[in-house]
């Protein structure tokens, strides 16, 4: 496994993979790779000859006052991970190197940005719209590979790959879960033990929002006040958002038909969580 | 030559022609084709074994109550020039197949947009550089042309490539000027005679302006008074703005050193005429 920093090293591996035939598989994440990640690779791996992996804290996707300094950064251990799970070439570049220069070129989503996390994080998908576009210009990838557990960011990324021509596909893998059902994430670390216990209400209450709409419920109002009782028998959660959206625009849904997604984002002392699922109601 | 609206057909054509190791050129036009689009082409073929035209009158960057609807479209004619001067394909897509369902995806510049024509035109330019994207990304150019009488829109397009790290290289090909000096445009072809004939005042204003940079003058409001005062000949003409810049941030300058681009927007009866030239002051 090969790695670099350097935009025009990675562009030189990338054209030669490509001059022998084989696709070009994209992982894109900000480091502190995990199970998520891992199913991330391996997907990546199953469709792809030559996977690359992207590590990069990308500072333009985080807003004053969010965790940038303190995210985490096990430099070494990622790329034990990437060469453990078969990446070809891991891309680990600087703020410098993807940023040289004053940033005055902006890829920007409207309408499906502004719901659920856009709401909190006025520019953080800006900034991610924008930094995937330079990822993708600069590693050329027939498929690129992205986690359900950031469904918003999924969406945000289809559109626009969609809007603009890109030419990739965008695959979305299954959010991973530890056995107690909490998603995996690297800002799980920022829990002590209590709150890492604490936070597994998260997705209990996703369930039970399940099972009420499996059991007929169509009420969006009565599915979410549910999700917010159980969540709110953990004192120390503060809800930001309990929403059922539409999959695709993410607008709010009132009353339940086809498929909605659940999505809940809350912050737990020093982390701040999102989680969601997926329902189909079964309902036209 | 081939000529297709079609996305998926122009896709296939270009990555053939990539597969077979040749370079692909990419000329974006509005169509009505001119002297000026000529050059591109021939700079184009010198440069790229296989070059392709595109002409597409795009909706997203005209402004309400701007040329959209009436803009030239001689579609027949086109053609004809593309094929007399060798390119290989003609894309040339409805609105519909480039903006299949509502835009919610834009790719704007900050800064140099908002000068010059940014000022009369707000979101000219964001549309320009979403359907350059949106080219770049359906063709996949090595290079791209386009020419230096759209100043504005060549430092903006530079500038969004070298930002996002697109895979392609700009050239920008000289201002190609009738005998009497005055700049091929498609939108010339509003003026009646006598308008026709008023209009060479731009060019000769530029000229006046130049000889006083060259002969020492480095206050750029006494020379923007003299450019402005030529024009002022006519009486028909609408100044816009006349400016001189910064070629690359496209900045007022005040105090003229080392090159200066000068910039000049007119209406003159229907049409909205634009011209530039740099000069170097030979100052530091």
């Amino acid at each position: 496994m090969q790695v670099t920093g350097k935009i025009d090293e990675i562009r030189q591996w990338t054209a030669q993979a490509r001059a022998e035939g084989k696709h070009i598989g994209l992982v894109p994440t900000m480091g502190a790779l995990h199970a998520g990640h891992v199913a991330l690779i391996e997907a990546a791996r199953r469709r792809c000859e030559f996977v690359v992996v992207s590590l990069f804290v990308n500072p333009t996707q985080f807003g004053p006052g969010e965790d940038f300094d303190n995210y985490p950064r096990p430099f070494k251990q990622d790329i034990a991970i990437c060469e453990r799970h078969g990446a070809a070439v891991v891309f680990a570049p600087s703020p410098s190197e993807m940023y040289p220069r004053e940033n005055l070129t902006w890829v920007s989503v409207s309408g499906i940005t502004e719901h659920l996390c856009g709401r909190s994080r006025p520019n953080h998908f800006r900034g991610v719209t924008t930094v995937c576009t330079k990822l993708f210009n600069i590693v050329g990838p027939d498929v690129a590979f992205f986690g359900q557990k950031d469904a918003q960011q999924a969406a945000v990324i289809r559109r626009m790959v969609a809007d603009l021509n890109m030419p990739l596909e965008i695959v979305v893998c299954p959010t991973v879960r530890q056995g107690d059902g909490l998603a995996v994430s690297s800002r799980n670390q920022y829990l002590s033990e209590r709150q890492r216990e604490d936070a597994t209400v998260i997705y209990r209450a996703l369930q039970e929002g399940r099972q009420m709409i499996e059991s007929g419920a169509t009420d969006a109002r009565q599915v979410r006040a549910r999700i917010e009782a159980v969540m709110g028998r953990v004192p120390a959660m503060q809800i930001e958002y309990v929403s059922l959206v539409d999959p695709e625009t993410l607008e709010d849904v009132e009353r339940i038909t086809g498929a909605v997604l659940i999505a809940v984002a809350a912050r737990l002392g020093p982390a701040r969580l999102i989680d969601n699922i997926m329902v189909d109601s079964g309902k036209t």
